[in-house]
Order: C-alpha cells, then structure tokens, then sequence
C-alpha cells in the first residue's frame, strides 16, 4: 500500500491524492460509505460501486460478536465474504464499546465489555482486536483506541491519550496479513495541547497513514474544526489523513479544507432509511407531506439511479408504507451525493479554488 | 390483448402459450411476483425482469389505501409511478377485504370495511372497484369479487357466488383504456356444483381471459385440485386460466396439469425475507444453524445473482443480523426459482411429457 498526494490546492492545506491498495486505487479526498455487518445496509456491492465507491468500512466489533471473524477468516475473508472486490477498512471496535456497551471497564490491559446483544462478557486487548482484524483481513486496519466524551476533565483525557499510545505501541508489534497496513490513531479529546502531544507520538508509528479519533462525538462543528486546525501544520505529509465518523457534506468540505483526505460514516445511510435525501443544498424530508404529488427527481440534475427513474412522490410513498425499496433508492442517491461532492472537491483543489468552492458550498447549504 | 395456445400437452390438458399484452409478450404457463404496494418488496424492477418476471401483480385494495389510485394516475399510472415497463395485473381488492379487514359489511351493492390501517370506514362497489383499476392502468384488471372461507354452507356459498356474478354483470359495463382487459372470477367455494354453475355464468363475461378464485384459502391441497379438476374440461380452451394465490412449486406443478396458466402468490418474497429459500427439493431455511458455516449457494446449479454470488453462510448472517440484503438475495432467488420452474413446465409440455416431470418432480419434492 502506498499513498501519493498529487496536488495540494495553493488556497488551502486541502490536498488531491492518490491511495493505492491491493484492491484498487483510490481518489482522495473519499468518503467511506459503511458496511457495519459485511453490508453496506440495503446495498448490493454492485450498487455501492456504481454509486462511485472503491473503499468500504466494516466494523470489528459487530462482526467480531456476529458471525465472528473466525469464520469470515474460514470464508476467505471479508471482501470474499461479502462480495467486494473493492478495498476495506475496518475500524479497531474502540468506538463501539465507547457508544454501544453500557457495561465496559478500561485498564491498561484492555476493555471489558457487554455484548450490545445479550449482554455476555467479552474483553478486547490490543493484540485480540488486531488478531480480529487479521482474521477479517480488511486492507487498512486501525490500532486499537480509547474514545472518551467531549465532557471530560484534562486528567481524564490525558489517561485515555497515554494509554491510547500505549495500546498503539502493543498493536504496531503484531504481524499482520501482507496486504495489510495499520493506521493509528491520534487522541485527546477536545484540548489542543493533549492533541499536539498525542499526534507527536503517534507519528512515529505510522507507515501508512495516519487517523484522527474522538472527534465528531457530540462536540459543537467549532470545536471539532479547532482541533483540526491544531493538528493540521503537524500531520505527515506523505500520508492520508483520515477523520473518522464524519459524514454531512459540510463537515466534510470544511474537514478538507483542513488537510483531510479520508472520512466515513453511517449518515447517508441511516438518515436515507429514514426517508431524508442529501443534497448540495441540504437535507430533504422526502417522507414529508410536501413531496406527496412532487413528481420531480429527489435532486434535479443528479444522475444516480434513483433520480434518473423515482419520483419524489413515489419514493414517499415507499418510506410511508415501509417499503424496503424506498429507503434503498434513497441510499444509492445520498452515497452518489457524497462521491460527486468529493468528484467536485479534488476538481476544486487541482484548480487551486479550494476555499472558493467551500464558500460557494456552504452559502448554498443548509445544515438543518 | 390477445392469447394464443402454441400447444397442449399430449399426456394431459397442461398448455404452452403466449399472452400479448401493450407491455410485452408473456410465456404461458408463468408465475407472477407480487408487488402489492408498487414494489416488488426489497427488489427493483431491473432484478425482477432479471428473475426472468415479465409480468407483476400489484393490489388495488393497498394502492386505494396508499398512495391513493388518483395520485398514481396523476403520475402517469402505475407502470411508470414504479418504473415498470413490463405487464401489469391489479387483482379487485376482494380477497383483501376478504383477508385483511375484520369489519365488513357484504351487501348486493358491495363491501363495506374498514381500513386495516387506521379503521376508517370504505365502500367498494363494483363501479368504485373498476374505476380505481382503470386510474391504476394495468394491462389486466379483476372483476369484483366475494371470496369466501373453505368451512361455510351451500347455501351461503351460492349466495357469495350469485353476488359475484351480479357484481361481474356490472363490472363488465364499466368502460376501461384501451389497453385494459378485465378478467372475470369463478367463485362456488368448495362446492363441485356451485363451480360449474359459477364458469357456465362467467364465460360469458370473459373476453381474453378467466380467473378462478377462492381456492388456496385454508382448504386441503387435495381439494383445491379437486375443483380444478371439476373445472378443467369446461374453461374456455382460447383463453388464459388464472389461479389466484398460488405460488409453491408443487401447487404450480399440479395446477398446470389441471390447465392452469397464470398463477401468482407473495409466498416466494415474504419468506425469502424471514430467510427461507426455494429449491427443486424443497424449502430450504436459510437462518438455521446447520447453514452457519456453509459456504456452498443456495441451490446449486442454479444461476441467478445470488447463488453465483453469495454463500449459505453469508446469507444467513445476513438474515440472522436482519440486514436487508439477506432478504433481498433470496428474494431474488425464489423469484429466479419459479420462472426457472415454469420454464422447465413449458419445456415439459412442448415435449408431451408433462406428467413424467410432474411425477419426477414430486418425486425429490418436499413440501415441508
């Protein structure tokens, strides 16, 4: 695996790219649609392609609790499992302890924690999670992190910081699969000296790229934007920066605006379940009464499948009576949305009118 | 719209033919997917025309109900509201008043019920019935019927069955489109007498086509072909013969010895989505545990998108984690299953051998 950075834009620290895998090349900035359970939820891997996506998420700590890495392993792995011949990344499962398991105990040694399911016990260590990720045999791993609240004291925020270095030093000493490269990840809540120290020693162990955790948790876009800028001047060049768990179109133009070339999240997926369509200028409630006779695409010009043959009335009519299609057509068009956004940002950057572009974006978009 | 017979099996009344409608050609005998809410569930149109469907039921009862019959009218009718270019079948809401509302009221000038959505009070006349049916646009539209329970008396099965024939007299003077064809239905419950009262009264009504309702409601298989078979000699040979609410292999099988040939049933997508598949053998339960860790397709040999594809294994997970996908795999598999299935019946019949393969088939056949 290698990462070339092509171009960065002359208004900004925004940079085009390039991330070669051995499952395909791909263009960053790229958002990362996800595929928590081994499926991009109401997707076929064929629609999920079309859509312009060449890098998937999956994550650890579900597929860990079901069916089981072991047996994905004795599938042939996740991308033969599921049916992708595109590249995966897998999360390390840290988040999902910290946002899923009411019941965890941290130490040093790892994470305690009850299954989401049924509440049986289980306990990641670094070297478990990464044995876990070996298994499900994703193109780029994540070291093993602790995510803490956007609410905690210096103190605390600097234990999760020490031992989030800690685990990564653990991590980067197992052997993983040739195809394979780790990315760590960079901690430090919401305070600007932990993240400076936290990327400083963090840098040494990265090879390939590099990730920014525990932001976009709940903190105000002003704070999340500050902590990147803190971390902007000192994030290695040579490697893709990637911003996890962030996925509304404006977070993302202002993320790269910020030296990002990597983002993901399961937004345009669930939002899309639920009747709601992204757009460049915002969201639409497709499932609101306004769209009832609306016989207009769900977004005038975008030529994704959804929009060139459903109607808005007709997909409000799928997502009123639960029909499964509804929230699948509307998938397929926010994950397009989000990739001809990203299509429309490395334009903006190779023409070096990166800031111009986010300012025209963003006086156009709503974020309600 | 027309029907031609190509041939009739030498060793038994089973027929090929060719059903001509605005929206395509249709091979006889054929299964036809439901899409009672203008959507085959979970599918899209392009995988069901890839199962092999050229031909989709859809209900007026529910499309009354949900979106409204005007609304799609005024979208430019049903094909085009849900992007179908194939043939259309919408049934006469009947047997959902039938099924699904618990307060009705069958009077001789039509049903009175209730909602099953919300309980507000509807009236369909046989007048209301064909104007819906007309705004909906499909190539083939259902005379009002009363369909009843397999446990009630002669007397109020000729009293159902008179009622029918009433309502069919005044269906039959309701001006349809153009490309609009009405299909009367044979009604007498399980009584030998009553239905071949009721087909003696209907041909005449039945200009391109005959349906026979009220069977597969509850009552022994064995009946059902029982009154088939009291049926077969009398349907006029020149049109197609409908059997409502089939749709398992065997019931197929038997009925197309009986000269039926056109049958449809939600069955095949609504257990694909609780994880049960269709086979030459008989159903297979996907979401059980021996399928855990078996990595071999569905059925093998068979080449639809889903067994070329995925693995017992994977869809299970699928299943077992309610992932949409899962159901939508199988889904496309059990609709691949029957058009296989009716392909191999036509071929079987152009052969004269047709009660060599029924016997064959029912042979490996569990119905369990």
């Amino acid at each position: 695996m290698r990462f070339e950075v092509l171009h960065t834009c002359k208004q900004s620290g925004a940079r085009v790219g390039k991330l070669y895998t051995d499952h395909g090349v791909i263009d960053t900035p790229v958002f990362m649609p996800v595929g928590t359970l081994a499926s991009v939820k109401a997707l076929s891997p064929e629609e999920v392609r079309e859509t312009g996506a060449k890098l998937i998420l999956s994550n650890t700590y579900h597929l860990y609790l079901r069916p089981g890495h072991e047996l994905i392993e004795r599938a042939g792995g996740l991308h033969k499992f599921m049916n992708w011949d595109g590249a995966v990344l897998t999360d390390s499962g840290g988040f999902q302890v910290f946002s899923l398991s009411s019941l965890r105990k941290i130490t040093d040694e790892g994470m305690q924690f009850n299954s989401f399911l049924d509440g049986s016990k289980h306990f990641f260590s670094p070297e478990k999670v990464m044995e876990i990720q070996r298994a499900l045999g994703a193109d780029i791993v994540m070291a093993f992190d602790e995510c803490t609240a956007p609410d905690i004291s210096h103190d605390k925020a600097r234990d999760a910081m020490e031992r989030t270095i800690k685990w990564l030093d653990r991590c980067s000493k197992v052997e993983l699969k040739p195809h394979q490269m780790m990315f760590p990840i960079i901690q430090g809540n919401m305070y600007a000296d932990l993240r400076r120290e936290s990327l400083a020693r963090t840098v040494p162990y990265a090879k390939c790229g590099i990730a920014i955790g525990g932001l976009s948790v709940g903190e105000e876009p002003s704070v999340m934007y500050d902590m990147l800028d803190v971390l902007q001047p000192d994030l290695p060049k040579d490697m893709p920066h990637y911003l996890m768990g962030v996925g509304t179109a404006d977070y993302i133009v202002e993320s790269v605006a910020r030296g990002i070339d990597m983002c993901d999240c399961v937004l345009p997926t669930r939002i899309a379940r639920n009747g709601s369509a992204m757009t460049m200028n915002g969201f639409l409630t497709i499932r609101n009464a306004p769209f009832k006779e609306d016989f207009r695409p769900v977004e005038e010009g975008c030529d994704c499948y959804c929009c060139k043959n459903y109607s808005r009335a007709y997909i409000r009519h799928l997502i009123k009576t639960d029909e499964i299609f509804g929230g699948r057509l509307l998938s397929i068009h926010n994950l397009h949305f989000l990739a001809r956004l990203t299509e429309k940002i490395r334009e903006a950057i190779w023409q070096d009118r990166f800031l111009d572009f986010k300012k025209e974006f963003l006086e156009n978009y709503s974020a309600k």
